[in-house]
């Protein structure tokens, strides 16, 4: 394993320190327990967000900290849940008079440590499941996966809330954004989580991971090699059966990278989607090509795509000032 | 060689296609010879900024056009550079009355190449060679090459360009720059270029290339790996040597990702290379971490360190809109 690293068990909390000394302008980061909070107070009533995850998927929870997305992070160990005790110790932190929604991604840990917070919690809470990974079909026993579409949800609630809207407006409007978002990724390699120092899975050199989770889940199979239109086709196709736009919908497409994929390679996978997208008549109205939802060091991406309406864009457009997103500021 | 290919004689194209329209209301993609101008005109007058290079170092060069930064980037195939005709066919597009300042990192094929056209263009020009990789000594024979500090030089002199700054004035700012910056980078493995089809170079499993470049060219020395502390330090201690900094100087601290190394690791390498910075008495004033300078896949990372004063810091203040860098716009 080949990694910046001093140890296992002090990454976390030096990388945060990192985090929040390089973005001192926009974050806090508390310690025992963990957690960041945006370093300039909001608005009295505001409704306060809170996400958090295991770390390892950055900028996502803690590069979303700031005026227009979220209030506070809860970051775990690498691919593991935060504890209740963050969660806790975040919403006291953040609550100020307008109630805590919390949006979780859905992992069985995520949405039992968040629902533990939610009961100890003695202010007005809601929560936004996130689980837009189509790779999974809708009836899954588990449900499926909350992936980079969580972006999606905490750019335009964090708008909402920042503009005035109650926790009941704000929880309907995460759950909307839910059900108008499909993504599915791939996977070319593994990651290679610190404390386990081997790759997580192992493909050949002639293979890939078709539907891969953010952690290297098995997605809907393992396959060969094929170009870039070829793979790019096999995402699209499956969102888009998923979603059923119809014609002229206006979207929002959201290229993702996995953490190790160059941006030459990002930028063709869109170029390659929007063909595809505007060939079945629909109206690519905003766009995002990066890494945000990261897996580590895996090399892949994913294709996230969201039913716009004209609420749902001008909240993405509304002004955002965190450490990995910028606009309008 | 595992990547988001269609072929390798399409690969550049589609991309700066998708590039293009992902961000349309930044930039224009112009074909045969291939350039990235801004969207928007400027004010007649302004001193056009042309930077380019090999692609895959993305973002740099088309990720910083736009407002505040660079009027036009000319891209080369992959670590290969751009033709003259690229450039003279950018610098008539975006030549507005005020003359155009090339911003050329110091490789020999780029050098030739951009002295070619500025004896072809017939309107005033002036070149500022961008060389702040420390690990070659100041007298080397090609001299040092250019590396993760031509983001400095883009972004203070786009923003002097911006307010009207004339074309000498920005040629000496960018010369200031340059001679303010030093870099140094490290690589734990090699990257993939597409046309080659497997790694640059070879490091075992226990070694790194201390000092590399951003092509993957030899640095001081193949070595063990180590702590991310003691890696940090070699590179933080070769900075200052060369920079010499007074106690309380201000600086720019930037933590450069050359692809594939995860945002938890940089700002663990930021973490650590803040404090050994401020142990001397150092004064961040600036930070930015992240991938800027990219080495297609490679994972390591560069840091920069730029001596700031009041006029540098107003200038890297100043408002910016591209793909890549954006703030206050």
């Amino acid at each position: 394993m080949k990694k910046f690293l001093n140890a296992i068990d002090t990454l976390l909390e030096e990388s945060l320190s990192g985090f929040a000394k390089a973005h001192a302008d926009i974050v806090q980061f508390h310690q025992q327990p963990h957690f960041i909070t945006r370093t300039n107070p909001t608005r009295a009533g505001k409704v306060a967000l809170i996400s958090g995850g295991g770390s390892g998927h950055e900028p996502l929870h803690t590069g979303f900290v700031g005026l227009g997305m979220l209030d506070a992070a809860c970051p775990g160990q690498v691919f593991t849940s935060p504890t209740p005790d963050q969660m806790l110790a975040a919403a006291q932190a953040v609550e100020n008079g307008g109630g805590v929604l919390f949006i979780v991604k859905n992992y069985a840990g995520d949405v039992m440590n968040f629902e533990i917070a939610a009961e100890m919690l003695d202010c007005a809470n809601a929560t936004v499941l996130v689980a837009d990974d189509v790779s999974l079909p809708k009836n899954h026993s588990t449900g499926r996966r909350g992936v980079a579409g969580t972006l999606l949800v905490e750019k335009i609630v964090g708008a909402a809330a920042e503009q005035g809207a109650d926790l009941a407006t704000c929880k309907a409007l995460g759950d909307k954004v839910n059900a108008n978002t499909a993504s599915m990724g791939l996977a070319l390699t593994s990651c290679t989580v610190p404390a386990l120092g081997k790759p997580t899975f192992i493909l050949a050199e002639d293979e890939i991971e078709m539907g891969v989770g953010i952690h290297g889940e098995h997605g809907r199979q393992t396959q060969k090699l094929s170009n870039a239109n070829t793979m790019v086709e096999q995402l699209i196709h499956a969102i888009v059966e998923d979603l059923q736009p119809e014609k002229n919908q206006q979207i929002l497409l959201h290229i993702n990278g996995f953490g190790a994929t160059p941006a030459m390679e990002l930028y063709l996978v869109y170029e390659i989607a929007a063909q595809l997208l505007q060939q079945q008549g629909l109206n690519i109205a905003r766009s995002l090509v990066g890494n945000y939802t990261t897996s580590l060091d895996m090399a892949g991406c994913s294709i996230t795509v969201t039913l716009m309406d004209d609420e749902l864009l001008a909240l993405w457009d509304a002004p955002v000032h965190t450490a990995s997103l910028r606009w309008h500021c």
